[in-house]
């Protein structure tokens, strides 16, 4: 029996639970009404799963406007791409548009994120470049910001640059927190600043991105342009991936996207729901299921057919990863308070 | 304040605890008083861990000399190789040695775990290989065995197997277990028997490896030569590997090895103690840190001179992982009772 607001990934080998992660999540509308498992005041950092609230301002900013950014651009904007040859090819193209280049990105050089890219990567000698970082995209979409408001370009990841204090307030906007006051909590796995807050507010922020009336005027007109974009799932993340996937198999329009440490954040803009899902332990092998399994819940996603298999090296099925999902809890979002446990 | 018994591996981010990863621990020694963190009783699948016992029958069975294995020979045995290109020499001319090939490998093919090794071999084409398998040194063994007894080689890692049957016997004497009566709980990644325990029979098996006067009498001649070849971290494991550090650190013999699923076992030959971790999720970047600070405890590894930090792509260090380890909790082996959580 699975007790209410209990929610787990199970690996499982042969007869025995091998591994447990535990699973907090929250499911919110733009009223705060909010279906929840785990603990959902946990303090979260999103990560890469808030993109597409970072990307609002440079839509509202006129940015991508006044550079006549195309739907995929917006999309990369929202990325952790693979880099797959097309996603890199767009990048820089992008930034040449800008009259920018590659050395501009102060992400930091990196891998592909995308396992055949990764392959052919090492196959051509395996040398890490900037534009191969997953948010290559989404710094691109940082440097044009600067470009159209005439700031310098360098620097423009450091919490006080105006494009960082432009993306924190849409974040902050989004989430319904003081983020300015309270201040970051540290630096992304690419430099940006990021902030520690209650995994509540993290649905409320994808709730608010989709039914964006709560939002400021001009995040709010930005929102569809925004929303539109982030559902090309592909330029979001690349072949194969979890949102490629979801997205080809979802009975409606889902925006879904993966953060580092375990973080999942999804919207349904026909619904005016967010999701998110934080496993304890940072583990992406159960924030994948564990999004799925709440797309499930909700039916934007069909049931399972049987379950997920574990295969061992010899090709023999060794056990199956499965999630454990207790009904939700019915909750009302909590007031602002403190934003980050102490470390 | 860190409560008796607890455990945990933090990874901070900033000023933030972004994710948790909590610990199951034991040290025994052959009485079975024991150190506890968590749940001394949790139902556990050892993995590669356990493969120094596995190898006593090795010894044991008269195989080792009837082929004069060399000490390297019995470490590849007890290892979890990087497939650096010694090691799949070794192999591939032990195996030549007994009349058989890679080809009477059943461990399934793979890559290698070692990094460098890895990118020679994608570099190289990216083909997987029985011999690459991090288990081939292990299944060589069992192949030494099959042969010295006479018996057919094909299917030695099925459980009713006489090879198989062996090595679960020297599982269960060392656990103290009926293993047998249990029957597995399912397979391993390279396609043997697993048996899920509870984990401070783990840790007391360890003890008696080092400590052997309650084996059987032919396992306990045959332990001092496998803990001496144990101890040849290199063989065991590979280049800049957590075994080979933390043996080259150690202020005294140990003998440690990883395995699958958040799992790290050592013993030290000169105390007697056994020492198992287990983290709940599986993660094995908590399982190293966590048995390195189980090492500090106990005084074997020197205490840490700084936070190990989290470095970002940019090259910024952008938090730590750290070990958070309460008093331990005293404790005594329980009965064998039931060995496996059913799923």
């Amino acid at each position: 029996m699975t007790e209410p607001g209990s929610f787990r990934i199970e690996i499982v080998r042969g007869d025995a639970v091998e591994s447990v992660h535990r699973i907090h999540a929250v499911v919110a509308d733009r009223h705060g009404r909010l279906q929840a498992w785990g603990d959902r005041a946990r303090p979260t950092i999103a990560r890469s799963a808030i993109k597409s609230i970072q990307a609002l301002p440079l839509v509202a900013s006129g940015a991508a406007d006044a550079f006549g950014l195309a739907r995929h651009e917006l999309a990369l904007a929202c990325a952790s791409h693979g880099a797959e040859p097309a996603h890199v090819a767009a990048v820089l193209a992008w930034l040449e548009r800008i009259g920018l280049s590659e050395a501009d990105l102060e992400c930091g050089p990196d891998r592909p994120l995308g396992q055949d890219a990764r392959r052919a990567w090492y196959r051509a000698g395996g040398a890490t470049r900037p534009v191969l970082n997953c948010c290559s995209g989404k710094h691109s979409g940082f440097l044009t910001v600067a470009r159209h408001l005439g700031l310098p370009t360098a620097g423009y990841i450091r919490p006080d640059s105006p494009v960082q204090q432009l993306v924190t307030g849409a974040v902050a906007a989004a989430t319904g927190l003081d983020l300015a006051s309270a201040g970051p909590t540290g630096i992304d796995g690419c430099g940006i600043p990021v902030f520690s807050v209650p995994l509540e507010r993290l649905a409320l922020a994808m709730a608010r991105l989709v039914d964006p009336v709560d939002l400021p005027d001009d995040l709010a007109a930005a929102s569809p342009r925004i929303v539109d974009a982030a559902q090309d799932a592909w330029w979001v993340s690349g072949t194969g991936r979890t949102e490629t996937v979801v997205t080809a198999a979802a009975h409606q329009p889902v925006v879904i996207k993966t953060g580092a440490e375990g973080v999942f954040m999804a919207a349904l803009p026909e619904r005016g729901l967010g999701l998110v899902v934080k496993a304890d332990d940072g583990a992406s092998r159960a924030s994948q299921p564990a999004i799925k399994a709440l797309l499930r819940h909700l039916g934007v996603l069909p049931p399972l057919e049987g379950p997920v298999e574990i295969t061992n090296k010899a090709g023999d099925v060794s056990g199956e990863i499965r999630a454990v999902l207790g009904a939700p809890v019915a909750a009302h979002l909590r007031p602002a308070a403190v934003l980050a446990r102490p470390a």
